[in-house]
């Protein structure tokens, strides 16, 4: 996001299509108004108190419009940012910035929402060994961007899809006939560069994954006391993550059950976002 | 959405992009554990009170994967559902049934959040003649999907984007010079189809934009007060709409302005999803 | 068009599409005989009077085989031209200016056309209210140029495409079971952004279109003697567009008759090209 | 075209991109009235005398939509058909045939329009040996069409484009040093499968070129006695072709020359379209 | 690959641009030569012995053309099958099997190669406990293809590209200052599904690394003694991979130092095809 | 390839797509380590005797991911390499010359594969009027870039896809019923720009197919002896193509022959790649 390989390769396609969604032929209010050139510049507002996330994002949409925008920025993806903050500002062919304005902050609020709600509930595991972990539940063509507001927010980004992580689940386990089956089917197909990881609903499951192999095991839906008990279980020779409907409001009795990594799908599919505006548009002399 | 065209110009490509997103090369876990043809049969389950909202989209991921995949609903677009209920079965290829299940469910758990949301958020307006309306505020390369879920919440839409809706905001009347001008450029530069929005701060404001011919005038960010002697001074020679922070905590206070329109932008931006899962993936036989 | 959103969004991809249907693995001919970069400039000739349009997409189809491409015009677009004129000139690497040519005037030539006989119909209706409309009858994947070379030669642009504008027709009438049915619909489908226009046969679907709400009425294939006796009984209440295989030859018809608007799809599907062609490559030397 | 390998590879995108344009997220006044599934017929009618060219683009148009659609001709590419006269019947899903249907016929008239114009020049040359070539001035993202309409008209086409045809211009012998170089250049690039045209603008020139081994030699704006004369001296040692602003109207001086072929921009680029169209819709039994 | 997911998302795309590569306009011979439809049938035989691989990949490349071929398989991917071997039969539209059949044929021919190839060094390795890896030397836009041959052949797949797989090289080590640090900063940016692995030279380097914590030591052209040497110092805390220019000739030095795999580009840059051919074409009754 | 035209329209996507394929969210060892911009130079060795191609394409991948790259080279293509010789620099951010380098070196290694092959082959042929070319047996995508490293070698072109060439093999023959009836169905369809190549097992079709008016007759799996003859009958009507599993282990034997071409698939399906590796990476004071 913030190095121009993945900018370049992953995401620019994306911005472009957003700013197509918006603009299918042109933008009739601004052409009608605005029919030359007129170089101008304009400021990005904080509206609300959170944590900026998205800013390379931002700016890209506007330099896809036109590559002579210029874009500057006082704060940094990852910041603490207040209400009335002057974040940034954007200048050039004011038909660009009236016409990106919309798209830019689509992404920009969204990101900086999903950063902002990740830092909250990433506090609350303040002092515990447990980290916090994102999930597949992302909004669609959205998780390139999603998972690095995860981690500009102070997350860590599980898998990123079906093709570089191996989970296996109940259905895997069904498929396979028993966890010991599913985890040495998994080895032998992929048994270099992939971990393997294993849900588990109790501790028969997850001392029978444990012992086939896996680097993994996943507390799924258990309670704080089954989960210190798979736990010690385990004793180290896996790494635990804990799942289920975790939330900022229930993540607290997490804490002390001594899993490794929680994961959470509301830090990408249930963040509101943070309120952000440009304001103060207005012409400037030609640089 | 649920006519075949909208679905086949507009919504597949996005899909299959998704879906591209979560598969970059393979389902490893998949593939590893199920290494030809089976069989299977497995339940939408609702896990949360809501309304139900991109089934359709939901039966298109699995059919993009392989188009013999059988889909059956026992529920619409727009119903009211229940924790628990089951509404709907996917059968065909256990593989693809593996891995299309996040797609499809993010688009459905999205689609259904905001379908939901809005349908509270209309409810709060029952009794008056005001009706609420979408915004711009969409999830980049999600708007056909979540403009759709507006409207089975019992939402009405706004614009679709720039290029089919004229809104004269603060910086374009600033660039024409004055609203009636810019309201002159606007009906020069597109005198037919398009219908001509205003948006204004006052009264002052909203008697220019009204005499100089607008035909929607957005009243942005006035005190309850304030759009109640607007609605007054436009005395039904324009269509008038509300905005500003619209939420479902919030909108009381506008019944009783007589405006025709309130949009908020929470909709589609802030609503958290609705709760859906997949279960009891099982073997069927060859029908 | 001649802002840069509408070009980087919407253009740049259907000129490129074009220069690659022209050159599906390279120029052979220019590949044989000039094996490395020389600089080169060539002149941009107007062969027949007419209307020039389309100009920065002549330009933007030499800078997308190379940025570093220059290009001067010595008109712009809407300008009445003559034979022999000089238009512009471009200078590069003549590779770049010789692969290019065709597809550059292809663009040119047919926009210039359209403006061209756009101009000398709208002409026809020179002191008369009526204004002239294009319509949907635009060549495939050409619509973005020619509703743009329609503004140019002094018409205006009806709806876009079907999702910017509401246009109910006998099938859509019939399919609702009454004119005002059918207005109802569309009126509840889409109350806020969007007029609504009836197309209507004679005066007794005109007299309901109107009393139903209609914002656009649509004379189709009326006499003239009936377009006056519907501008009557329509008596302002709602926009007047005619339409039926209007041309430069029978236009004259309808000018006494009050219509606001006249509608020809012969304004893009029947326009002869401006001749138009480069001359004059010459070697520069470098600067 | 008519075929399924071209139509698969090289026309479908096309299609599918048209469709696009004109309807960007939906058919909102069909999606208004028409809100299930209802099974149509329509008409697809003939109204005005000429060349029936695409009815296989008209076909996918709507299979593209939904394949389900049933399409059925009385009438085959190339066939001569009568204003009045039925060509065939579209069958399916009411909201396909109306959303389709203004896309499908712009294909069709624009390809039945070139179809008409080509066969009307081609009937000019008629007794004679020379035979009708269109050229590389189509229009932009038409060319697989326009070329095919050319032949069903009875015309030949000249080279695709630049990557599969060798023409010589006087900036690539400009380029070259001279006539003798620029052939040797060529050769030498290309030696297997091109034949190597050369256009020549007087009678030195034509000598020199076919002395060099063109197999092709383009008489550019010569009288028709420079062509006699340029014929006699060839002497079948090349295949002659001649070009220059040839139209309908001037088409008959050439008939005596000898040339092999004469080559007509204006099949493609000033052809008017022939005017068809889709009646009586009418719901129907499902079958 | 043989799988519905991944087909349809990863590969048909592919196969079709190929498609497309091979047939920018139409099949200029077989369009001259067959005008109509007929059903044909042709045989795919074998002329050289070797492992048959990407039957699948041949299937759809005539699928995509047409859906309604038939292609019937007597072999299975991984197979060793034997020049003169009939291994299937395609059927369908005649213009279909010839279109088709260079593109399908070069994707099997080169699959096929890569499987060959790979088995015969992987019977190098038997008896050993080393196991054969492929590499990211691909060729550019074949991966997908090439990584399934390999696995065909009896190799296993390193990762599959630069998103899911840590592997730190001597520019990486270098950048972050140390071994030690590498390891640090890979693990705080990834901690949890992602394996370290690190590219050492020597064994003082080798120690670090598994000190560090690596997962998976990658010992870089080492001789036979030093590995022997670093398997030993490892004892097991790491997985090891030794590379450095591997193929068929020089792998036996590999088989006694005990490395756990060993990982050669040569297996998809280098392998030569297995030769593979239609035969026997003639036109079939329908059915 | 070299021209910035083919360049521009038919190689970046390719290039494109393949970075995308080894990058599909982002480089994690690289983003792991650097955190931000970092200037660096890095050296392109050659590791291996043979011809240098593709560079064009090597400093393409590199810009494509940052047009702000810069580099030089000091060897060109078609140029004779050493093992060790340094061939270039590439300088810029350490991120792009990182995430870049295996793809970039995927191309040029096997197109330098190609043409050093190619010209191992072609100098067998020395002394002899026989040229060398190439066929379709080309790697799916990449086409444009294998043609090209042919001639860097020394080949020649055979067609370039279907579209652009007439060859009537076997099956073509049979459809049309006779050699005759083929030669005369394809000038007919294609009549003007077109060669047309029938292929030819015995003297019997090669006299055919010679009075029938081919204009170049492929002599297929035919041994020495009869292509002399067949050399000899023609005497000079046709251009003369030999073909069928051709090799630099047994191309000597056509040498006598005295046929005008040979083309040989191994070029582009089986030449082995050129080894060259970056090298040298280190950081360099910005400038």
């Amino acid at each position: 996001m913030n190095d121009p390989v993945t900018s370049a390769l992953n995401c620019d396609n994306l911005i472009r299509m957003a700013l197509a969604e918006d603009i299918t032929s042109e933008d009739v209010s601004t052409n009608a108004v605005i029919r030359t050139y007129v170089r101008g510049k304009v400021q990005l507002i904080c509206k609300q108190d959170g944590v900026i996330c998205g800013l390379p994002v931002f700016e890209r949409t506007f330099k896809l419009l036109d590559e002579k925008t210029a874009v500057t920025f006082f704060a940094a993806d990852g910041d603490e940012v207040k209400s009335g903050q002057l974040l940034g500002e954007v200048e050039g062919d004011i038909r660009v910035l009236l016409s990106g304005e919309r798209t830019a902050l689509n992404f920009l609020q969204r990101m900086s929402g999903i950063a902002t709600y990740t830092r909250s509930v990433a506090a609350l595991l303040k002092g515990s060994k447990t980290r916090l972990l994102d999930t597949r539940k992302t909004t669609p063509n959205m998780r390139i961007f999603e998972k690095y507001a995860v981690r500009v927010g102070g997350g860590y980004n599980h898998r990123y899809n079906l093709s570089d992580g191996i989970l296996l689940k109940d259905n895997h386990i069904g498929a396979a006939g028993s966890i010991e089956r599913a985890v040495m089917l998994a080895r032998e197909y992929a048994p270099f560069v992939r971990k393997i990881e294993v849900e588990v609903e109790n501790l028969d499951m997850c001392r029978r994954a444990v012992e086939a192999g896996a680097d993994i095991i996943m507390l799924d839906n258990m309670t704080p006391e089954q989960m210190k008990e798979a736990v010690a279980l385990i004793g180290g020779r896996a790494v635990t993550e804990c799942s289920g409907n975790v939330t900022k409001e229930n993540i607290a009795r997490i804490i002390d059950t001594g899993v490794d990594f929680v994961s959470s799908g509301a830090l990408t599919h249930s963040a509101p976002i943070l309120d952000l505006s440009l304001k103060n548009l207005h012409p400037v002399e030609e640089t």
